[in-house]
Formats: structure tokens, sequence, C-alpha cells
């Protein structure tokens, strides 16, 4: 249980969930609902650091139409409904701070259609990327968008998540092509088509890429694929300071140079990385680097970028071209998060997630480490450089609301800092329950107002996973 | 004038513009607001055969507090306003037909930011895309969508366009970052950041493209530019058969290969453009390719094309490597539309928009050209077939009804063909007052009530150019 430990959100209000609805969940879906506290919490709880009191139950959905009648009940009542993946989310998004009903697509996951000659594949919402990557595999075919955690296609839809290859690749809003929905009265409407591009009407799976399941449950997504490329590399690239990595990535994007990957690690956080998962990576800041492209393209571009870091004082490339070489550089990425916790035992770490401008990058960076330094609380750095997205981990005792204190403060600054530079508070995690003043400071009332528009149009009750992204 | 012999749209409902408007118009923008008929003729069409009563008074906006007042003194009165760029639209979009006053945008013409350490450029709505790439051109950057006219980055937004480049760069969906907009109670709002990606909130931006002026006026747009490719060719390549071209296009998307360009191009209509412009292109079938990248990377596309293109019947490429045989290239091109108009002295054009999947593009585009043929009519047919987007553009005699309904058949049993085959009744040029029924084909009832309650909620006296995508 990490709830106890976590930060309380406020109850902004914990409507009641009637008997009468759980008896009638009940009777519709027998075992498939459960109000088990053990289910109950599990499903109350994401990997942000915020806990509140856990959903008055879970329904587990089989298909849109258990979806469609789970929200149809729901909305008879008025009580919330909180659509739930794998829970991975950082930002609170699955806790029922106004209460409700939990409802968990995960067995929802069946790839159902592999449409390989269109580069799409359609897949229920619980499909999550590294199973539909196993299923389309023998097309010769991939799914890039790669948030680290192994999340649901839903849930990266309704995030508008992205990660280490959106730079090349883009996020969850370039790359879903159709949705089905759930609406808040329990209809199911479909959005897009598998056309590559449309203008047709209003681009609802835009809108509803990245409303967090405001607006709707997610039950069915069509993303595009690409084909593997002929050539892969990877490369890791040490450099003396923050700076000159960064520096060197500024020079590759603005070269227009199609790289795949470039991930910043600071040298910290090598450490941490080192120490939990058994490797010896050189500690100082890296540069974690992948080409894709046919074997001359590739060689190409890590020569021009081979130059560039070397320009900035970068140590020779490291490569790793083997696919199993490639998947220990990768998962040592992806094991930065769990390093820094290992570092801090009981900590929980406060991420940043904050977007710039590519030009701003070195600005935004560099004053944050030195003031990031300067409190003395333990921190992870690792960044998608090269779209200007970083995510800083504060790690906190979470027994020691001084420490939350000084991870708020960093987190406040760095954000202030990323709007005057013309960036965004969010990249990637969306901005659930804890970043709903820095929306309204990055977009401004009006623009909020407009979402609240929308929202009270399109779910009138709000019963949608109220109380995040803003309060109505 | 060709208003007179275009297609009256029947006025759903023309609503009473109050002379206290007209004077509060006066009053505000004295001689940049005009009642002269010639004035509102010209504002009261696009390139659509459709026609409609003009506006009541046009209103010459120079700044988005023009914009805002114009729409706050609309509002006040409840009559609808319509945004203009340059008129260009295919669809009707600028036609009042419910009355109401044309906001022309002309004027607000300023390049705002030019920031190409980043990749992106900020201009006013009324900057046409050939006015832009001119401004840029000193950094090494451009703006890659091309719709064929010299359209506005505001009307272009609002139809959520693309043309020849969209295969490899995307569309405004893709290109648009930003957005300055007037809501429609004159308030002014900012949508996006200049980052490249963000998950802060409801995706505004992408609801705003494509919008066709339904939610409020854009005013402002950020858009992503590109390097300037260190090299670009562009080839001509004949077929035996429109088949063959498509097969190829099939096979050079298929593979991903990242071509910059590819359009189709019929025999017919290479007929009508080597008289309109004194060419002696070969009279079949033939795709228009680009290819951006390195030296190496170019070649290198172009020979897997080449051998691609050949194995299907294809004939040796036809080069053109400088920029001087490149623009007279793309120049026959863009003259396809005013070839076939030539071809039938007072004829006008009646555009198709389908957009497929790439592998049921020959199931849709063979069996349309069996039926065009059948039918008689004469027609011209162009595609950005790399996207699965192609247009014919049948050529009707205003004056003989029967025409009109032949083409109407045609475009009917074509959208038919397009949306089983889970493709879109239009790929660039948007709904406007054509596709409206379309449209509850392609999405169901239930997304268009979606869309129709986003719009009362945005624009509760529906006065952003009502009428048009559905009515309410």
């Amino acid at each position: 249980m990490n709830a106890p430990a976590a930060h309380l959100v406020p109850d902004i209000c914990q409507r009641e969930v009637p008997q009468a609805l759980l008896d009638a969940l009940k009777e519709r879906f027998a075992e498939r609902c459960s109000t088990a506290l053990v289910v109950r919490e599990q499903h109350g709880r994401d990997e942000s650091s915020f806990a509140a009191p856990p959903p008055a139950a879970v329904v587990f959905a089989e298909s849109t139409a258990d979806v469609a009648a789970a929200v149809q009940l729901a909305s008879d009542y008025s009580v919330p409904v909180i659509a739930f993946g794998v829970g991975t989310s950082l930002e609170g998004h699955l806790l029922a701070v106004q209460g409700g009903i939990s409802l968990d697509l995960g067995r929802m996951n069946q790839v159902l259609a592999i449409n390989a000659e269109d580069l799409t594949v359609t897949v229920q919402a619980g499909v999550t990327r590294k199973q539909l990557n196993e299923a389309v595999k023998s097309t010769g075919l991939f799914f890039p968008i790669d948030p680290g955690a192994d999340a649901t296609l839903g849930g990266m839809s309704a995030t508008r998540a992205s990660g280490t290859n959106a730079v090349r690749y883009g996020t969850m809003r370039e790359n879903v092509l159709a949705l089905e929905v759930v609406t808040a009265s329990g209809e199911v409407i479909r959005t897009g088509t598998r056309a590559k591009k449309s203008s047709a009407g209003y681009d609802l799976t835009r809108l509803l890429v990245g409303s967090e399941g405001t607006l709707g449950v997610i039950t069915e997504v069509t993303v595009r694929l690409y084909p593997l490329p002929e050539a892969i590399s990877a490369a890791i690239c040490s450099f003396p300071s923050i700076e000159a990595a960064v520096r060197t990535t500024i020079q590759i994007i603005q070269l227009g140079i199609p790289i795949a990957r470039v991930e910043l690690i600071d040298a910290g956080t090598v450490r941490m990385v080192n120490a939990y998962a058994h490797l010896s990576l050189r500690e100082e800041p890296m540069l974690l680097m992948e080409f894709h492209g046919s074997p001359s393209g590739v060689k190409e571009q890590a020569e021009l970028v081979q130059e560039i870091a070397s320009e900035l004082g970068g140590n020779a490339f490291e490569w790793a071209t083997t696919p199993e070489e490639r998947t220990r550089l990768w998962t040592a990425r992806h094991n930065a998060y769990f390093g820094a916790l290992q570092s801090k035992p009981g900590c929980r770490a406060i991420s940043t997630d904050t977007c710039v401008p590519i030009s701003r990058l070195a600005d935004c960076l560099l004053d944050s480490v030195t003031e990031a330094d300067a409190s003395g609380l333990p921190y992870f750095l690792v960044g998608h450089v090269g779209d200007g997205n970083f995510h800083f981990g504060y790690l906190i005792d979470p027994g020691k609301p001084e420490e939350r204190a000084i991870a708020e403060r960093l987190n406040h600054a760095l954000v202030a800092r990323a709007l005057k530079l013309e960036g965004t508070c969010t990249g990637e995690h969306g901005v659930g329950l804890h970043k709903m003043d820095f929306l309204v400071s990055e977009t401004g009332a009006g623009a909020v107002d407009m979402m609240r528009s929308i929202k009270r149009a399109l779910d009138p009750k709000n019963i949608m996973n109220p109380g995040k992204i803003f309060t109505l």
C-alpha cells in the first residue's frame, strides 16, 4: 500500500454512490463488479504521489457494450466514472477524488485489425504498447510511441503520451487516427477513419486524445504503424557538462537530422542506474541516441551527430548495434526511475514535465539544475531533449512535509521559467490533479473557460473523471 | 461575376442584419466597413459552384482588436460573421447562407516572429503561404503545406488544408502549433505554445483547426518550419495505365520511402495542361514526384522508386533538378485546374475530395474512373495519391442542370465507395455546404451530435459562419 504515505488530495466533493447503483452494477456484471477493499485500493491510486479514498466499486469491462452499460448506469445515478488501464499515470488521473466507480478496461485487450498494407492497427483500449508491438512483429511494422511504462493504448491516448521516440515519430496526437468512445450518456460513437488525413468536421479524435477521461471513455484506438527501419543503431555519448550535451541536441534538431531518439541522463542519474542495474556506465552527463533508416542513411546521420558532439567536447560514441545491446541500453534508460527510487529507500518522486522550444532548452534546464543542486534534495534528471522535454524527479521522504515543500517550490520555479520561455507545463504526462493552476498560467483563463464549456456540453452531469484538468 | 451562373444554395434562414449594427460598424471602422455591392459580392462567393445572396457588409480588419470589436458588435445583434482570407475555398465556406457580415482578414498580413532556431514562425491570419515562404527564405527554412492556391494561413488552418507535400510533412493538423482566436463572444484567447508537444488540457488548437470558422475567428497562427532539404529532385514518370501509376504509389508508401510529393495526373488532364500551358508532356497517366534529403538519401530514394515504377511498366524518369525546372513542373500540376476550366469554356468544376487508406486506393480510384468515363461528362483527375487522396473535377455547364445531376451522382457513388473502403468524404477541402450529408454517413449521427453540442456551447447565438459543416 502506497496510499497511506502519499499526499492526501483534499476531497473537492466526495459524491455519494447509492447502494441502488452498486446493486444494479452487481446485477449486470456479477463477479466482474468488485467492492472488495483491496481491489478498490488497487484502482484508487497511480504512480503519482497523491492519495484519495478508493472508488466505491471496480467494474471489469470486457467489451464496449460493458463500458456503455456501466456508464449508462453511472449516468442514471450521476456518479463519477474513472477509466483504468494499468495504473501508470503520474498525475493522479486515476484517483476517485469525487468518489464514484473505477472502470477497468484491462480485459479489453484484443488486437482487432492489423492492416499492415495501410500501416494501421486497431486495438481495444486495454492493449498495452508492448503487447501491440508483439502482435505486429511478424508484419515488419512497429508502433513507436514509448512512454517508458508498458501503458495501455487507451491510457496513452487519454494523456496524449509520447516518450523517447517522439522526436522522430510524434506523439499520440500525431499517431491516433480514429477512436471508438463511450460518451457521458453511454452512447457509442466513432471518430476519424483509417484514411491518413481528413477535413471532415471537428477533429473529435484530437479533442478526445489528451482529454484525460473527462469527456468519454476510449474503448478502441486506431494508430499508425511504421516499417521497421532497415537499419537501427544506438549509441551512448558522454559529455563534460549537461550544457555540452544540451547544445549538441539543439544543433542536431536545428540541422533537421531525423534522429529517432535523443535522451539526456545526468551524471547523478547514471550513478543511480549503475547501482540499480549493476552497470558501469561512465558517470557523466550522457546522451543516449538511436538512428533509424537505410544503412547508408543511418551512417550519414551518425557521422553528422558524432561531428557535432565531438566539437562540443563529447567523448567517442559507444555503439550498440545488435538488438540485445540496444535493449540493454534502453533498459538502462527506462530503469532511471526505479534506480532513483532505490537510491533513497522509502522515497517518492515528484516528477516535472516541462517542454520548451528547442532553442530555450539550455536556458530552461541549466538554471533548474542549479536550483535543484542548491536545494540539497536528491533528484533524477532525464529528458526527451530532442523535443525540449525533460523530467526532474525530486526524491522526497513522504513523511517529511518540508521535503515536499522544497520539491513543490522547485517545480513552481521550473514551470514559471518554462512558461516564460514559451513552453508548456506538461509535455506528456497531462494535467491531472497537480497542474491545474499551471494550466491557467500557461493558456489563460479564457482558454480554460473554453475547455470548461466543452466539458459541460459533453458531460452535463460531470461524471467523466471529474476534478481533473480543471474544476468546474 | 460567377455567382449568377452558379448553383443557388437554399437559404436556410436569411437572418436580418439591423441597420443599427451597420451604423455601429461604420462608426467603428469608417471606410473599412463597406456596403458597396461589388465588394459584398466579391466576398460572398468562393471557388465553389454555389451562390447565395452576398453579405450585408464587409469589414476589413487590420488587427486582432478589430476582429474582436467586429465580432462583439455582431454578437450584440446576433448577426453571423464569416471570416474571409483570399476566397479560395472550394466548398462554399465563404457564402453568407444565413446573411451577416464578411470579415476580411487580408490586411492582417504581418509575419510576427520568425524563430528560425526553433523551426517555428508566427503570422497574422491573412499572411499567404507564398508570402510566408518568401519571408523565411533567408533562414534556410520553409513551410511545406501547399494546397495549390496561395491561400492564407488562417484559411488553411480553418479548413485543415494540406496538398502536395502532406505525404511527407503532414497537414495543417500536424503543423499548427498555436493559435490566437477571437471567440464567438469577441474574447481573444490563445491555444497551444511554441513547444513541440504538450499534454496541457484539451487540444483546442486541433479543435479549431478544421472548424471552418464555426467556432471562432483565427487571428494568429504559429506553424512549424522545416530546414530546406540539402538536395531536392523532382521527376515525372509516365505509365501505361492509371492502375500502374497507383500500384507504384502504393508500393512506395508501404515500403516507407519518405517521398516528399507523389502526385497523379491522368492522361486527359495532361492533355488539358499541355493545351493550357503550351507544354508537350507525354499524354499518359503520370506521377509527378519529389525527393528531399541529403544528396545520397535522395539518390537512394529515387533509385528505389525507379525500380518499383519500372517493374510496373513505368517509363524512364524525366528529371528536373534545377529550381527553375522544378517550378515549371509543379506549375504544370497547379495549372491542372485552370487547364481543365479552359478546356470547356464557361464550365465550372465540381470537385471531389475522397481519401482512403492507401491499400484501398486502386479499388476506390479505378472504379470511379470507369464510372466517370461511362457518364460522358468531361473531367480532370489529379491526386495526392501518396495520402490516398484524389480529386475528380467534373466539368459542368452551369446552365445545364442535367450535367450537374450527373456530376452529383458520380460524386455520391465515389463517396459511398470511399466510406465503404474506410475512407473519408473530404481529405482536405472541408465539409462546408456540400458534404453535410456525407459527414453524417461517414462519422455517424452521434459524432455529428457531439460536434453540434460543442458548437452550441462555444457559439450559443450561432453567429460564427452558421450553416456550415452541419445545420443546428
